[in-house]
């Protein structure tokens, strides 16, 4: 596969599901090899589930240079004996919290773009692409905007939500909010595909209010994006969807992240300071658009989050 | 500039004629900072030249992170002084040579579709980007073909030029030879920007001839690239075009290229072999349609190149 989001897609219930799977058949543990493309020593960490009815079994992701070296081993010797120990434990929740900023509308500040990343990560790295990335970018659209000295007529708030890694629970609590009730949201634009190279935008919106937007790709491609494309979305971003926003992902090139993606390589200098600013730049324009525009020409009714 | 290119294009007449520019006010050495974008101690190479007329004075190139220091240095001190030593001298020519492999045309062995990059490079690093990646898109290319077991109609042909950086004869003596006069070049690829994600294919033909090679651009989005361009060209290629040739070049993202060109850092982990590959690909599809097709709809004679 060309695109590396599928490949991942089709690839990682061995992981999410391998420790179900294997102790269906009676396993006293699961050893995954690491859903990344990099071979190498640095294990690909993420979610997993235990079923109910099948006993939780250890589960180890191990290095795709190590699945390597075991898989050599097994072939040279069947009767190889693996010993685990792991030191793994399930916390109790603790309490943790989005972060949010905004330029507040000068005509409609009850109307909302949001833009947003999530800020936490796997605890193997700082997370810089996944999604350090997408934060950084964020924050710097909005810096952008504020620095040309533009007040758009509705509000764009910057959301780094909480919690997308283990549940996405921030994203969850910020459409069901209370103080959201009150407010419209007519697009979400995320960005959590790593701080590559931007190609262009998803957008979920069908008919007149996706040509809208589509119209904008010459703008688009002025700044170094290729195209807006129908079908968007992201963690962070679907429960407002659920409710009708808008929702819009950043979608950059996707062949190196997954040689970093969750593991103990996703740092600082994998990043590119250039293809990061591209990609901010693509955000700050795309959500003064969005907020200018207000993208109702479909005229299709929206309710507000929560409901 | 999005595109570093023309960033580059406008900025590097500061290494290769600074020296001239600074002997005619009298200058007893020209130090240059590096036609870098990233700042780093890595000092970035390149050719300069000699005007006649004045004294050829000692020129040296440091790195960006140096002239930074130089250029605080100077602005505390303004009579602090430099001493420069350098030990460079140009050498008397010696024989190289250009390397080729080629899958015949089983009907039209004459007609030739070249596919290449550069076999030199500066002599800091091994030039894992300009242009080992070239090179080896180019055999990569030929090599999928085989694999394939494709029998083009006409003759690909990987041509590994010599001597691009330091004055181009490589490409000027293939395209000037005695053998070539027998041939007729339909079309030269060149892929010399670097091994990052390919973008696409600029192409140098006009009208007829360029809507029909870009009438092959949903093939190439097929397999990643997001276009193909009018406007194509490449140092070593260029001799052929005056004989009519098309010329096209690979044109991949350019944001990280100037980060590595030319410099000590141009090393071969700073090559990404998915991003490589895509434009291998790219390269053997585009081979392969010349040379099935032809590219003669728009009846514009040609003559072999060397006249």
């Amino acid at each position: 596969m060309i695109d590396t989001f599928p490949a991942y897609g089709g690839a990682v219930a061995q992981r999410s599901g391998g420790a179900v799977a294997a102790a269906k058949v009676g396993a006293v543990a699961a050893v995954v090899r690491s859903v990344s493309l990099a071979i190498n020593d640095d294990p690909h960490t993420g979610t997993m589930d235990y079923g109910p009815p099948v006993p939780k079994i250890p589960a180890v992701t191990i290095s795709t240079a190590a699945a390597d070296r075991l898989d050599a081993l097994l072939q040279s010797d069947p009767d190889a004996r693996l010993f685990i120990r792991t030191s793994c434990a399930t916390l109790p929740p603790v309490t943790s919290h989005n972060v949010m900023g905004e330029l507040t509308g000068s005509e409609k500040p009850d109307e909302v773009v949001v833009v947003g990343g999530h800020i936490d990560s796997w605890d193997l790295s700082v997370g810089a692409h996944d999604d350090g990335a997408g934060c950084a970018q964020s924050i710097e659209a909005l810096r952008l905007l504020r620095e040309l000295g533009l007040k758009p007529k509705r509000t764009i708030r910057v959301v780094l939500y909480m919690d997308e890694e283990n549940g996405g629970s921030g994203g969850r609590d910020y459409a069901r909010s209370e103080n959201r009730k009150a407010e419209r949201h007519i697009a979400a634009i995320e960005s959590d595909r790593g701080g590559f190279l931007p190609l262009g935008f998803g957008v979920s919106a069908t008919g007149a209010m996706l040509a809208r937007i589509r119209s904008w790709e010459p703008l688009m491609q002025k700044i170094g994006l290729q195209w807006i494309r129908p079908g968007g979305g992201g963690v962070d971003i679907g429960p407002l969807g659920e409710s009708g926003t808008v929702l819009i992902d950043l979608v950059p090139d996707s062949q190196r992240y997954f040689d970093v993606h969750h593991s103990g390589i996703d740092t600082l200098d994998k990043v590119n300071s250039r293809e990061l600013q591209l990609g901010a730049n693509a955000m700050a324009l795309m959500g003064w658009l969005l907020a200018e525009d207000g993208v109702t020409s479909s005229g299709t009714p929206r309710t507000a989050p929560g409901r």
